[in-house]
């Protein structure tokens, strides 16, 4: 599955110079987007390199605002998780990879701006609507979130170390709920996906269609009741395009490790993807033979569960660089 | 599903003094058991707070010397991942709880003392013999390890990062396979269960029957081809007894963090148990209301996955202390 | 969930008169669709109660013509299980259902007009290139299908028991591929979709966007390597709404059962799905209480596997109608 | 897999003429066991072709004797499912196969002699107590149970379609809870498991150690509340050895079919092991190439839902005889 551009090009483009920078804010986006496809007319084209501020809502669309304002009478399913974008990216091809790096997302909005909540048969220890038992309580939580941390209540501050919650490319031909993460990215909902990462998206359409939004002030691993502090933000991402680079499904680098994120029902199957795509990097980037990668993760690899909630459940699968090097 | 014993009884008593020490070798162990189970006649009786000094042998028996042992030539199966024990405890009744607090695992006998292998049919990303697909070859790693480090080859040196692979006590009247994990320990293969962490155990039937074995030079979360870096060793532990605690499934503690270890297939249950007991231990110990203590670790709870190859998969599901203190 | 329409005007309409009927061909379908969704150009509007007669493709859109047609050779992903329509009803409406009454399935075209495939990495006992197995060899079967039987070699024929692979309404936003079967319907791949029965999918969008295509002249349970007797056909439907029937999955109703129809990984939760649902159509329709009907199907209740092997696996769960007269 | 056991000697073997017949009453059994293991004394020694006439306890013990009786206050975990037996085969050993038909099951002891519950946090459309919803209420059902019919209601009788719900061997080493099933058979709870069919089971340990218990007057595909209508029954079977026969599963023959049944979670993993063995059946006895077969099960197999309540769950995976003539 690798393509025929190599390491060096491939690491070398991830680290480029800043280039143009573009404002996307709430109202050059207008209307925002409820699926990750390539139907919808993009807001924004951008040259490889290019930096975007990109003004995101958060899952709720901004209209839970009080602990009263319940998501049963407030949200108008399936018109949630509203995203920015689609951006297009000038040359991006089927077949090419576009590398997104995340360098800050920053609160916006009045405070608490901070949304969690309990929704009746959705999360992680709930019946989902397929049991017989009743639901739990319908319940909503705000939080007040700076970037010195999230006031989780007057015992507790826990660390601000936010993510983007939902980010990818378009998919070929579907156009897919922005609940769902897959092999174009999506509803992640994994904490790596943060400040300091690049992350890796297959191009399925030419433009690459770029998409981003939910942003988290921070989340356990599982996002356990479905909801993580949700906040709208101010996220500043770089965006670059490696010609023709095959990849199965979303990769993701820091300074300290490389990942592979994978989203399946059941979990094992997410944890399989994102451990069988890892060998495969291994493989073609970092001199191993397969079987010797396997041996090398089976004692070093490092699991990181992102949700256990959404339509399809996200693990990302990592090994730290120092042990891999070329 | 909280007894009668409080938190501060509960607290003590994992932290109390050393008794007396019981050496485990080899020889006095005599036979190795394969189940976890009431069956077998004790080979210890000790007094809560006793230490135990047991040397284990490694998964499998110590039969895969050199690369050239071939685990379909040399195990048979089901007589395998033998274990120690089992080591009864003064006065442990059923509804109290083991206390066992990991003091040291050191490698025990000639180098290279680790062993890894691809067993056909048996891993993490292999057919598990449910499959039309051709198995992998057979594949044998022999690794120096000494307390300095695992020397995967000769440009990898990986820390060692020791911890038991197996360990738990009987069910009430089953005797279960020492390759599954449960609500009784056994093969939960979590790196967590590590010198410095004390496990808890729910006492299922008279003296508790303690058995361990299986213990590990590192390993990767997943355990990813299914057999870590296997190591004989000298563990030690310190086993204490708390009268009259009901808890569902095995849990740990540090003294950083709190943790409950859930094992099922699939994986998302092993996640869904490991939390769900959490809540249950917030709302027990921690004066969190169940749904305060759901919201709090959908912001702040993590997860390390222990393997995802046992008959059953484990998860363990945690939170720092520095978020719940009383 | 029950919308207010009565069970009797549910019924009286499914088994109404023919209207008018008309001409689906492969011309006048021009360009097949390989997604379900709401963003293609209808290519028929019909008025309630309208029959139509479909021309269809195979799923492999006729290109395995010879058992040397290799399907990675042929084949161009994503554009596989083409897809008749949509067609639009007049008046159907989001909370409306769709009746859609299947009359007779037909193979069409020059002998042997039944494909059947063995595709590297995808079926229900192959790894799904998700492990490190090799895969199996690639191969192709042609079959003779008529309506007497399929032959399946020289020494084995089977009974001609033809049904619709994929059939459903489109999402309201999404655009999916006609690979997936879900809540909308789609790639059940489930033989009770035959000629007998009447199917209800809840209208999503206005006119509803129904699609067909992806008949089999059989299949076993579970559509095991993925590929059933895949045929091009003439198929003749009845389609016919119902205003204001709040169903949460397909429905399936022949002189003889009642069916619920799930779609999910892991395939439990397909079965809990048609299961739970079906506990509401009792309950709404035929006079149970909930639990009464958890209790009746647990005793009566029937299961059939439609398939193991796409991206959602699909159960149908029934209970025959002389155990429910209201 | 398959052994130098011949077809015909193995066919031969289960249709042979009825040896002694042994009356296992209450009385000489005593005390009933609670798990599948070599542990117990045997409490029937028989030969090859014998004959046992078995009196069965219900799943209760028979404590629920009124809708009064609820399993909450009169069950004593883990003493439930007793089970008849362990009954040695002289001759038998770790490598044959105990073939077991099934000539009689009928219901035994004053009406109404069955009943079914509502166990909380235990059921197919129930949260299993890992969740937090609350539970649903506890509810017991008594169902007048003869030969002509179970009496579900005062509207609604449904036909008594007897099955034994538990039967199988001893593991070698392990002794497992009665309520599981796995490859020695146990709690498979599958409606095939009755009069008219031969069951064969893999014997794992010398005598190979036969119980059986958990007799059903009826059920539904998967037990969706995780209690059929159980009754304690007379049961005759007739047992015979096939030696040296390597099977994996347990597997099922009727004049009309042959099935294979795997037990596993999640369920596609039991499907999966069902049909894989079945695979292996028809290359073995029936001239079958293994991806012929693969094929043809794709076209023709039938799969039967067990249980999906159970700690593993159950599917049989079968195929016609008349398909398969050799």
């Amino acid at each position: 599955m690798s393509g025929s551009s190599t390491y060096m090009e491939r690491n070398g483009v991830a680290r480029g110079k800043l280039g143009e920078t573009h404002e996307l804010t709430i109202a050059r986006q207008g209307q925002f987007h409820y699926v990750y496809g390539p139907y919808a007319k993009p807001t924004l084209a951008i040259k490889p390199g290019d930096v975007v501020v990109a003004e995101t809502e958060d899952a709720f669309g901004g209209v839970i605002k009080t602990v009263n304002d319940l998501p049963s009478q407030k949200l108008n399913m399936p018109f949630v998780n509203p995203q920015c974008g689609p951006i297009t990216v000038a040359g991006a091809e089927k077949g090419d990879v576009l590398a997104v790096r995340i360098l800050s997302i920053v609160p916006r909005g009045p405070q608490p701006v901070g949304t969690s909540a309990l929704i009746p048969d959705f999360g992680g220890l709930v019946s989902n609507g397929q049991l017989l038992n009743p639901p739990l309580p319908e319940r909503v939580m705000k939080y007040v979130v700076t970037e010195k941390g999230v006031k989780f209540n007057d015992r507790i501050t826990l660390p601000y170390e936010p993510f983007i919650g939902t980010l990818g490319v378009s998919p070929e031909i579907e156009a897919v709920s922005s609940l769902q993460p897959d092999h174009w990215g999506g509803n992640m909902d994994l904490p790596d996906v943060a400040p300091g990462a690049t992350l890796y998206f297959q191009v399925n359409t030419a433009g690459g269609y770029l998409y981003l939004g939910d942003c988290h002030g921070r989340q356990g691993d599982g996002e356990l009741c479905g909801v993580a502090v949700e906040i709208p933000s101010t996220t500043t991402v770089q965006v670059d395009l490696i010609k023709n680079w095959r990849i199965g499904w979303p990769r993701l680098e820091t300074d300290d490790f490389i990942m592979c994120i994978g989203s399946a029902r059941p979990l094992e199957d997410a944890a399989r993807i994102a451990y069988r795509e890892l060998v495969r990097w291994l493989a073609s980037d970092y001199g191993f033979d397969e079987l010797e990668a396997y041996f090398l993760l089976t004692q070093a690899g490092r699991v990181r569960l992102g949700n256990m909630v959404d339509p399809k459940y996200t693990v990302g699968a990592s090994i730290l660089k120092t042990y891999i090097k070329p």
